[in-house]
């Protein structure tokens, strides 16, 4: 999807935020930003968000010389595996155990530090589980898992496109459960290749355990979400010979958003710009099957 | 109060609003996010928001080669006068009318189309209207009524700082009933020289009928608020001879915090910066008395 002016604030947020996060001192801060809007004039309308966020994040972290996301990241990988025991006991005692997986992996996309973080994890976590009854599955507004039962059965080269740091283990579930259903599959795991916000890398799907149950590779990026211009041409291969594409959260739809590929994206809705590119509500979660047949691109004019 | 760098994501917002109300195109729309980027590494810290509020305004001014707010003030002064008869009522059959004028004048702070306008006006001045007891009387954290009164018994010369057109009528409320008690009082009430934001000019004054009860000058100025730097060698004269300064809005708080003169601040918090500077709550109607003697300028750092 094409970068929504209404980006352009809240870029300056994350960056004003991230600033904050490394402890800049507010002379730092207001150079961070000054250096960010000297950038604003030399983008063009047709980029696509994650492009610029990964420009924001660059600054933050020359501006850090370092990951200053790191302690976030343990941190996630720690909270997340600590109620592996509970999610991996509730997918074995539900009727429906790939769609309860499913739902586990979509949920997990909470963990963000990348949007405003206002939900409290496990609240939020109780409440998607409980969406068990009809009346409640309908407020997901879009959820194609009979498309995905399909694809899954048909599709012999899965490639999984991860989000953030802790959400590796929310995926490690899902992974879980189509491995032990089709174990003859081949399934990669892709993350980025340097740091970017709180995005998974190696070693953050590495300790969730994701290795087990799939491969995992990087895209060659730092951007977050994928850039195909920006990634490695070994990822580029990998998507191109997938039969299936899992899409995780909002970066990776905000850069794939009508591309000719087969993808499901699994995401919750954190932000009103991608509410209205996919037509549903802030805070719903998403199961959105792109045939990647029809049309290329999103819509005609920026907002 | 100096400039919070949470001002700077919100200045492009406002921005991008604007650029929306002049009918901008895409490529016109981010013509005015540039331009308004480009100001931003030139932006001192110890400025004040209305500062920088100013310079984004006059981009707009400059791409709509005219007033942009001036349908949106016509309207406000309209649908403010079509309630004028319901408030005089109001004031007239409660036990206080001064109270009752001056919770109204503040009231009037909510047309206000500056910031994010999510607030149903007249719900919103039933809600204030309502609080009568003491318990919801407590809402307003900071309501320095009793030093307002004393000060209006001893006080000559009084000047009033407009915020918003519409607001003017409201403030025609509060004006009137000080001229029924006082009626021997100088009152100047100061509006805007040139348009900015839906800011009231000498006209909007006029049409809600302020002039009955105060001279009208203007404060030489088009910052959306009192920046003395930028105001006449009248006005200044004006402010620095007032006994009582009553200030509307958060941008004449903004601007005039910490300045040493006795202001009456009347706004309601709007922006959780505000919040902060002024110790009160989001929602808040505040009636905030800053006597003018002690510090000078506002926070040390900039957030």
């Amino acid at each position: 999807m094409r970068l929504s002016l209404d980006c352009i604030p809240c870029f300056f947020r994350q960056a004003l935020e991230g600033s904050r996060l490394i402890g800049a001192s507010s002379k730092r801060k207001k150079q961070i930003l000054d250096e960010f809007a000297s950038l604003i004039p030399s983008i063009p309308l047709s980029a696509t968000p994650p492009e610029i966020a990964r420009l924001g994040y660059g600054i933050l972290r020359r501006a850090s010389r370092g990951d200053p996301y790191k302690r976030i990241k343990i941190r996630s990988n720690r909270f997340a595996l600590s109620l592996l025991g509970r999610l991996r006991k509730k997918v074995f005692s539900s009727r429906d155990r790939l769609l309860t997986a499913l739902k586990l992996a979509i949920a997990g996309n909470i963990i963000d530090f990348g949007v405003k973080n206002n939900l409290d994890i496990r609240n939020e976590l109780k409440k998607i589980l409980s969406r068990e009854s009809r009346a409640e599955q309908r407020r997901a507004s879009v959820f194609h898992y009979a498309e995905f039962k399909r694809s899954l059965d048909s599709s012999g080269k899965i490639l999984y496109l991860a989000d953030n740091a802790g959400e590796t283990l929310f995926d490690r579930i899902l992974l879980e459960e189509i491995k032990r259903i089709y174990p003859g599959k081949e399934v990669l795991y892709a993350v980025k290749e340097r740091p970017v916000i709180n995005d998974a890398l190696v070693e953050d799907a590495q300790v969730c355990g994701v290795g087990k149950f799939a491969k995992i590779i990087s895209n060659g990026s730092d951007a977050p979400g994928t850039v195909l211009s920006l990634c490695s041409r070994d990822f580029k291969k990998a998507y191109k010979n997938a039969d299936m594409i899992i899409s995780k959260g909002q970066g990776n739809f905000e850069s794939l958003s009508g591309q000719r590929r087969p993808i499901f994206f699994l995401f919750m809705v954190k932000c009103p710009v991608v509410a209205g590119e996919s037509g549903c509500r802030m805070g719903d979660i998403v199961l959105l099957y792109s045939p990647g047949k029809g049309r290329k691109g999103s819509r005609a004019e920026n907002r």
